[in-house]
């Protein structure tokens, strides 16, 4: 049987990219969409895509699709990813995408011609690390965010996502909702390295997804008086650094059972070591099985922060920067899957995906590779080659059956 | 009598440079070493004093001087730092800077000519803001801080301050203890706008420094397991955003009376959203009356930090960045300047200057302006017209008496 290239103990695609973005501070990679090393991985990508005969296309929202066959109705979708998390794993979206151009090079090497359109995706901006929103090509695509809004968005050096995109050949005048790309899309197949220890808990290399945790972003802002470290009194201060410290805990306290609550990241303003921060700004990162426990959580988050900021007669504001509603997966085609695969297991995962986000609009599939860590968004995340190749192998055995 | 030029109700000076480094997302001004503004406002130095007749030479740690007369022995220098905290006000520096070439500026206008050498100096790096150590222009200079610790140290973007260093005009093989340029400072005044809430209380413009707070920098890694946000279960996180949070409200809690222990920056890596983080580096300025209560004081955060995070599984190192022991003002100078200016009161200050770290080497004092917000580190920072130029007539008074 026909195997994907390999070269040094990976598959050879991700091999290509090994040293594209890699983080000396932070460790793993750094690739945040349309900076120096995303930008030369979607060169990198053209090209592999090219190599295959496949004819690629930028759409309105800096999304890349490679078209095997003529761009058409009811195509055949697999892709991910090539933006990272700062200091993210090696195989968090690429594996995806290399394995989509693997699976396509294998039927082609076996002398399959497709009888419908086929594509491979690369998704802009999955992880949200540059402006603070994820999954944003897909978001763009499907309508789910306004154009307006994302136009607006800011990277942490204030560059708008109109000028970021503009500066990268992607008007920002016709970013937005794109239903004519949208509408080519017949099912969207989407592999991925899991990002839990759930495949490691059941012993298997590859799963198909389930569902999707409801969840979301908001910025917390907490204010106080920004004042010298040194000449203001202990009893004289209003510092939001305490009313964030405070508020961080009441936030871990307030998730329950299979919740998620997290601060990554937070922010202090001036932000220097002498000076008492006038503001301290927060990210929630919050999760839960369904919309309604999801929301119910970030009620009682909100309620908890003002407690906490308001005992240090600071203030606490807090505003949504995204909401994904719980996904279920087309079960249908779950089931399809895991019978063609062998009777693989589904898994439902914390994480969300452009998957996600399709899923409302296409039948939509997910399968998941094992991550022996169970580590993810951090050097950590591995996937050992013999699971990569195993899911290319499926995917490989999945497209030929949808073509 | 003379007074010094004013503008759009400024002084000249400052007026000059009112646009020179505005920190537009944080209000105020950042101006750091050697960056676009700061390097601005070294010109705008040079040119203001070369147009008093001012000889200018920057030393070997990057400190401007500009001499009345000759350069030599037993001179009196005034001066001050121009670089600010990240988001500082107008006069924290600056008023030094200004009022000491003011105050040559009217003893010119008036036919004085100085018996013995005077100067005005702007010490490089006196808020630590770029290179984490305050004061770095005159420790370098007094030989506090040996060179190949300075050298080696480096900022938010990984420059060390020798490559800095070497890209603005500054030799970093003969940075360091420089006894030559040290052995010259006859006596050192620095004017410098208030910190705090004394001189409102006393109702006065104006103050000589008795004491400074004994106070120092430590950097506090918090280290545990990076991870997802979404898959990873509450139940299985080493979070060491939780462990600084826990830290940093163990660290307010040590502070006792005259005690200050604050934490004004907090970085947390990797930094994103959907991320937990693998560590949270936060900044510890601690300050107590006398050296052994700032050591006791620091000892105890030590414990509770080490605490907080081992209840979290976390890890906590706590490193020390700088250290100032307590500093009196030479008490003949700041009786005799004190008379001098019609017994105005002495006010100890819990903010480091450089005139603290000169004032182990040679006679040093320094007068304070009024700040009627009581808030500095800040753009809320202020110095009416009058008691600027009230600050301004003193060192006037002051120099006259010495040259």
């Amino acid at each position: 049987m026909i195997q994907p290239a390999v070269a040094h103990g990976r598959l050879t695609g991700l091999d290509e990219i090994v040293d594209v973005g890699r983080d000396r501070v932070r460790g793993g990679y750094s690739r945040h969409v349309w900076d120096t090393a995303e930008l030369e991985l979607r060169e990198w990508f053209r090209a592999r895509a090219a190599a295959l005969g496949l004819d690629v296309e930028t759409d309105r929202n800096g999304n890349i699709w490679a078209w095997w066959g003529s761009p058409g109705a009811d195509a055949v979708v697999l892709g991910s990813h090539l933006d990272s998390v700062p200091g993210g794993g090696e195989f968090d979206g690429p594996l995806g995408v290399a394995s989509a151009l693997d699976a396509i090079a294998m039927l082609q090497a076996d002398g399959v011609t497709p009888t419908r359109p086929c594509a491979v995706v690369v998704f802009a901006e999955e992880e949200g690390s540059r402006f603070g929103v994820a999954c944003l090509g897909s978001r763009l695509l499907t309508g789910a965010m306004t154009a307006d809004r994302v136009r607006a968005l800011t990277d942490a050096d204030g560059v708008t996502f109109a000028d970021a995109a503009a500066a990268n050949g992607t008007d920002p005048r016709f970013v937005g909702h794109d239903p004519e790309t949208l509408a080519r899309i017949g099912v969207f197949i989407e592999l991925h390295v899991e990002q839990g220890r759930g495949l490691i808990d059941l012993d298997s290399p590859l799963a198909v997804a389930s569902s999707i945790l409801a969840h979301g972003r908001w910025r917390i802002d907490f204010t106080g008086e920004g004042n010298h470290a040194g000449a203001t009194r202990m009893a004289d201060r209003r510092d939001p650094m305490i009313a964030a410290s405070r508020g961080i805990l009441a936030i871990r306290d307030a998730a329950r059972g299979d919740d998620r609550a997290t601060v990554g990241r937070i922010e202090a303003v001036p932000g220097g070591t002498n000076v008492i921060p006038s503001r301290v700004t927060t990210w929630l990162d919050a999760r839960s099985d369904l919309d309604g426990d999801a929301r119910s959580l970030v009620a009682e988050i909100t309620a908890r922060v003002q407690d906490a900021a308001a005992a240090e007669q600071c203030e606490a504001r807090v505003t949504e920067e995204s909401w994904s509603g719980q996904v279920v997966f087309d079960p249908a085609l779950r089931d399809r899957l895991a019978a063609t695969l062998g009777g693989i297991p589904a898994l439902p995962t914390g994480a969300g995906h452009d998957a996600g986000i399709l899923s409302a609009h296409v039948p939509t599939a997910m399968l998941f590779v094992r991550n022996p860590s169970g580590v993810s968004h951090s050097p950590e995340e591995h996937a050992t080659l013999e699971d990569c190749v195993a899911g290319v192998v499926a995917l490989t055995h999945v497209l030929r059956g949808l073509v």
